[in-house]
């Protein structure tokens, strides 16, 4: 059985020692570690992979249990423990874009993702077609000035029945009040399609244009009450010059985008990222 | 005897017909041509390199006049006519940091910049001894909040004196005012340290930390009043990590800075640039 | 009506001004020019949009013959003249990879690319699922060392009854001989798994990992009877590290392989291409 | 006192352990680890910075030894043991290019290098105006097919009688023999202007002409007997268009060679390369 093991603490000697060593002493191999410290914050971070097949009276229960007693608590340790035969159940939210829809879902279909995809959420009813094509479950729920709080509790009735892991905004076109967020701190990916913090908000491409820029971008980032100021997972960018129109850099944007944002998702639920004063560590 | 020709004027049917049939009409042959349209502005640009070799009894200046009258006066052009045997010159103003300097410099000296370097400005006497290295005259004029105007009453005086066509804010590391601006419309180039419009003014490199980006740029830009707001010629990016220190990305940065400004250096010697609604068309 | 216009002939003075002044003797407007020179081999290149709305009495008939008997002829031009009304067909090739196919289909039904797609073409079953996702007919022509001659007989027998103007191999397994070849000259586009000419033939992905490169990439070019070495169309880049392994690879490959390849599919629709000495042009 | 460690042994169960709690039990503290399995190789890999500032009693050599004896000899490691305070020496070889000779010493002079540079060897004078520029003795070597043998061997006398510890083939262009390769074992480091496997040999940018490839490349390697084939430390590409001579090709690869060297250079002076199978770990 493999697990994936994230945690985060303040900085001391012995911590890599310690934990390796309650590893192998539980019968676990390491087969990969990456660790980090930021010396400004004095957080030490980590990240191992570990190995328990030839351990065959390994109990994730009590490991995770004996683990938190022995190692993380003296520590102070932040911690999550990930087991790989449990698959992560991830939402879609979308509106009429449908480029990062199909790639997410093309690789999904391809067994690129592991992951499950219980719905999609739409506040329009554009999309539907791709979720039929690709015969997920579309609900549609429209969101207007007067509704958006009833609506809101309507997705967040749905992300509970079905035990949603973590979503997806694939371009979708509303603003995820608090009331969502705070029950899925860090656990919702958005993609901006600017090269943030340039062109934060509505229209970045048409304000790329306006001011001439040579390289427009695209940027994944875990959602926080700031309007496109969370956490960024990861950015990409492309080169534009004086002869593409704005329409020319929506067209290169979509590739951008759909790109940014399915590398972000992969390193979500390869367990690689972790997210400390708004910032995030992203294992290789 | 080579021209370059830049022209810009309201768009409508027959420009390049007219222009290039003046050209032949004169003797000359078209070697290079690229234009643009911003269909917005409405605004024809254009780019001619010609040849006059087989012309014997070509005159740069009868052509420019005649150029002038026949075809950019009903046409309501803007026009800049460049004879290839006249060495424009290049002043440098730098401060502390050297890369930009040595690169300049070495390139100077290879011969890859076509270009006359009468002599270096800095506010400090830190960066002498690499003047001294590639045997620049080299004037040390401080600055300080009480003597800026008179000081850049010194810079403009040496400027004017060395009849300087455009000058190179190498890492200069104080605001040139409008007073100096003012005699050199969209002929000073500065690099800031940054992929503009994200984290203009002072310290990009602790802003782009601080806000966790995954990619670090620097931008190329013709100097206006508005600060770092001028017209962008190149941006170039580099990838960065958590695991980077401030530190890193300086150093990450320097080589960015240093290839971004010689290249903008590069395509404004070659007359590859031209200005407009504050941004650039970049010819090819 | 708007036309596009592909031009080469011997490099000599005077081809713009004469192609120009045509244009605008016969009411049409030049919207787009852009021109090279193969000052190596002395050919003239130039691509030409052009907008005749103004002019109700256009012929695209007469236009055409006109042009190639006062322009074309004397010059000694190739030119190709495209009236954007017409809507290209374009055949895919797959064999057992979804990705290049899920990325061209979607972006075919989200109405991106200007063109129609009659069929796909494969030598196995296992993407059917997706031509019928996507409603398009589906030939399984399976191929095999002893049948390789029928099979492209049926291959080229569809090809014609649906007069596909260019063909696409979106991954396709199997090496097209010169029956097909010889009828489509620069009409087949491929994608190959590497940065050609590094690592052309099988196995691209693991010949890159056994030389430890740290970039790997994606080659879209025309196929001609030489493996892998036809005219490059589109080429890009990702960096790959010690820590990824063959599978890691292929897997970022994906993502290089569709972008690149829907990028020179794109151009090739816009007639952004042009071919010579086994070398492309491609317009800005 | 600051120490990198680097280790390569036979893959096993309990590596990490063993060695952080040994440097843990000696006074230190692991600053910094990073560590990489191959495991088709079934290698194990490691990086270490650690810091025995805390511990007064540090005798480097005594450290050495006991790690030889308990860590090192048991697990079958090969290791290298670096001190901060020693300070690598390194030669430069050069012929007739200056802008990789002038970016490693104007880096060198602005303290970026953590490096002596006792010298330069040239089979020509070309470049000894730059040596003079920056106070480096130059040697001038002439090589011809007669001289060779006894050239290389006034090298190495060089080489031994300064205690260089490796040496940067910086547009050097001449092979280098076994005679010379045989004493530096992954410690000459080379820059090739093309991006390997890709155009190897002479001429590169001419080659990458001719296939007509839209990105140029450059590679750092260290250099082993087969020409162009040695190690890969890092690559990079810039992109390339028709419209680019090889005049352009050469030019806009001078700025990746300068650069892609300089990189190899730092990430050889930081310890972060491993060679194994003809291929490196950069470490991050």
């Amino acid at each position: 059985m493999k697990t994936t093991i994230l945690i985060n603490c303040p900085d001391q000697s012995g911590i890599i020692c310690s934990v390796t060593g309650f590893i192998q002493a539980k019968g676990g191999n390491v087969i990969y570690l990456d660790q980090h410290v930021d010396k400004q914050a004095n957080i030490f971070f980590m990240r191992l992979e570990t190995d328990f097949n030839g351990s065959d009276q390994f109990s994730a229960t009590t490991f995770k249990e004996e683990f938190l007693s022995s190692i993380a608590a003296p520590y102070k340790m932040e911690c999550e423990i990930y087991i790989d035969t449990v698959v992560p159940k991830m939402a879609l939210f979308v509106s009429k874009y449908n480029h990062c829809l199909y790639d997410i879902l093309s690789r999904y279909k391809s067994g690129e993702l592991h992951v499950e995809i219980p719905f999609i959420i739409s506040n329009h009813e554009d999309l539907r077609y791709i979720a039929n094509q690709f015969d997920i479950p579309f609900y549609h729920i429209p969101i207007s000035k007067e509704n958006k709080s009833a609506a809101e509790d309507e997705q967040l009735k749905l992300l509970k029945e079905h035990q949603v892991d973590f979503f997806v905004l694939a371009r979708y076109m509303q603003i995820v009040s608090e009331k969502i967020i705070s029950h899925y701190p860090n656990k919702i990916i958005n993609i901006h399609h600017s090269f943030l913090p340039a062109f934060a908000g509505a229209k970045p491409y048409h304000a790329a244009f306006k001011r001439g820029v040579k390289i427009i971008g695209a940027t994944s980032h875990y959602v926080t009450e700031a309007l496109d100021a969370g956490p960024i997972i990861e950015q990409d960018v492309a080169t534009v010059s004086h002869s593409h129109s704005i329409k020319d850099f929506i067209a290169k944007g979509r590739d951008l985008e759909k790109i940014v944002l399915s590398r972000a998702v992969k390193l979500h639920l390869q367990r690689k990222t972790m997210v400390y004063n708004n910032k995030t560590v992203i294992f290789a």
